[in-house]
């Protein structure tokens, strides 16, 4: 067998690799391999524990690759030999390339230190529908479940199961859940919307060990404190699934990502790794990152796609801006850039500035959202350099408008003159919407007079 | 009497120059004058009629001045002694001034020609909380309301008085409503937005003459059609209020607004001018502009107050961008910049680019709206000069994401490189945001394979 192009991975990044390739090159052959039968939404995934009700309502079509005209092979990839640009498969086929692309994805972290982390009933989250499916059946019968780690995915996730009446305990090492993402004020604001949810939060303290004969029967922490559980998931992260490209000779970094160039190649000009699988440099620190997003993830991918044939400098990906974005309940928080405990651990001299307001006006208006924006600003140059948001349906986009201000290198008097369209369903006021009143705060920390 | 600045005009412009200027210069004395004993939040006008019931829901506090240290006179100027810099009000209050900003912003077109256009239940919407109060008070009374002119307000005071049970007709000369701001295939979805809420609509078509002895008792059009009509509200835009300036040898424009620099100075650089009075230079064409809107006037409002006493380069207003938004219903509109009409007939080389996805991921959520985003881009250099968007409650930030983009005079290279943070509550999937997805079909449209 032969392509021009072979796509490894069939998640977000691997299908808009494929789909941004093809559409860049439709004269060349594609085609994807990927293990799974099925593939789930990935940031989808924590909304089938409740509002969705199953996986079979977060798939992702086929229909965009066969639409698009690119192959699909299910198997697993067992070998790449660089040498002579062929991809061995497990079921013994070969497949010739011209051009690879490396999307394998990352795979949830279970740590070897922690005593029972294989009993029955410990479930991690992994990009799976199998072990999905089979997931949410044991689940049904559980009532007392204890989520370990409070980042996005464990905060998603058991806000999910609390909806269905299950009763919920997050255990999270860092002071704050969501303490890696946001400032501690704005974590302090989630946390408080998921206590008033009936999610019981333990912060501060690690996992000991997880307790039981063959199922779980509850969790011990470092403190000496036992929750009683017959369910645990262990939500403590991710690490790229790298061991074909480590085996079949292609560098990896220290922290175990495929290095990669700002075209997405790698060492060999013919092979390009995207996603949660390939090095990532952070935006504004230039260091290396171990950030893993869906967004930034097809990013890389619409890069790798655009540059396999032709190379483009003004198609580059010039470093991952962490935006993130979540819902509790009704409301929105969001995040992008560095917060201000990260600006200042990088040594980054900043000013911040953070103003409360309301996402409609006149905030009489109904299900009107207080807003809040908080921006991260660098001293010596007013680079807007990060910024949190917290508000209503539409802080996602708002912490896409900072992501944009970042990417642009835009300043705090640039945010200052900004135009800003505003309705008084959809938006904050113009008098006062957020991001300009920030910035305004700002500028006058900068600026005293 | 004597202040360091004086302001004339107590709306969103006026609050937003004297809160800015007293923030920028906290040891200047301001005074802020207006003849209205309580200010109405413009934008939450139309929502008076429905969802907020009353103008008390909708009223801009004094606390925004007294808090921040800015006296307010309520009364009326009639004549501003530019040589002395005094302000002459009708009680015969003489006040001094150093520094003084005209924000007297705009009044309702009645259009002159119109027979009928001063009967009784003929209605404008101006900015004036007993005017309205007053029509309040009358429409209660009236079942059948004939609204002359489809543009923002005029569409959604229509859409508010249908909530409340009203039979309401627009009659629109353009063939679309929303015409101006929207190309006409995204007008269309308003359109029908619109009459599947029980709205009728007339498009093509003007209006004759309103009928009546005292009362209004129907409209005439120019085909000759008659409509009955309790009640005729006239929405036929807005023109500046600048017959004070006038008067007082400040110049203004050919179109009657204020004549200023990109400081808001006028020709006398001791006098500022913002809002809807004062004069527009469209941000892309460069021609002079007659395009009001709150969030322009708040963005020269800072710029004006910014620079009162100190110019700064990096501190001024380079012309509107039309960044629009309104909700009908549970669908959100938006446009920013040029839309395409606009474009080809300001002679820009052009190329367009629709994409229709959803706004939330996957889109089997509860609550998942359509969303469209078109995109208008220069040919030539691949910058961004205009947009459209259609969705859910995140529509406006969208357009105000496009609105960014024009201001950073983006390329489309730009935006298909942009990282854009991405949930399944709160925005498009990562693999099909629709922004860059449209900016997808413009490269593909320029750079044909």
């Amino acid at each position: 067998m032969k392509a021009d192009v072979v796509v490894i991975g069939g998640s977000a990044a691997g299908i808009v690799a494929a789909v941004t390739g093809k559409a860049s090159y439709p004269d060349k052959d594609f085609i994807l391999i990927r293990e799974e039968d099925k593939v789930v939404v990935p940031c989808g995934i924590p909304y089938i524990f409740g509002s969705l009700k199953s996986t079979e309502k977060d798939l992702i079509s086929d229909n965009i690759l066969t639409n698009a005209g690119i192959a699909l092979k299910v198997g697993r990839v067992v070998a790449i030999d660089q040498k002579n640009k062929i991809c061995k498969m497990e079921d013994g086929t070969e497949i010739e390339f011209d051009k690879l692309v490396l999307a394998t994805g990352s795979m949830p972290k279970v740590p070897g230190w922690l005593k029972g982390a294989n009993l029955e009933n410990v479930f991690t989250i992994p990009k799976s529908k199998e072990y999905l499916d089979k997931m949410l059946e044991k689940l049904e019968g559980c009532n007392k479940i204890v989520t370990i780690g409070g980042g996005f995915i464990g905060v998603e996730v058991s806000d999910e199961l609390n909806k269905k009446g299950k009763e919920i305990t997050i255990v999270e090492i860092l002071p704050h859940v969501l303490g890696i993402a946001f400032d501690e004020e704005i974590a302090s604001i989630a946390e408080e919307k998921l206590k008033d949810r009936g999610i019981n939060i333990i912060s501060g303290v690690g996992v000991k060990e997880i307790l039981g004969d063959e199922k779980v029967e509850g969790v011990i922490l470092e403190n000496g404190e036992k929750l009683e559980a017959d369910a645990v998931i262990l939500s403590m992260g991710y690490m790229p699934n790298t061991g074909l490209a480590k085996q079949s000779g292609i560098e990896v970094n220290e922290k175990g990502f495929i290095k990669v160039d700002e075209y997405m190649r790698t060492a060999n000009p013919d092979i390009f790794a995207v996603g949660d699988c390939a090095e990532k440099r952070d935006f504004i620190t230039r260091k290396v990152s171990t950030v893993m997003l869906a967004s930034t993830a097809c990013a890389e991918a619409r890069t790798a796609g655009m540059n396999l044939y032709k190379l483009s400098t003004v198609k580059i990906f010039s470093g991952t801006i962490a935006i993130f974005s979540t819902a509790i309940g009704e409301t929105g928080f969001g995040a992008a850039g560095l917060t201000e405990k990260m600006a200042k651990r990088e040594g980054f001299d900043i000013v911040t500035g953070t103003f409360e307001g309301v996402d409609k006006h006149p905030g009489t208006l109904p299900d009107a959202h207080k807003q809040i924006v908080k921006l991260i600003v660098a001293r010596e140059s007013g680079v807007i350099i990060g910024g949190e948001v917290v508000g209503g349906p539409s802080a996602g986009e708002i912490t896409n408008l900072i992501g944009l201000a970042i990417q642009n290198k835009m300043t705090v008097n640039d945010i200052l003159t900004a135009q800003i369209g505003t309705h008084p369903l959809l938006t904050a006021p113009p008098t006062a919407y957020p991001l300009i009143k920030a910035a305004e705060v700002v500028a006058r920390k900068m600026n005293p007079v």
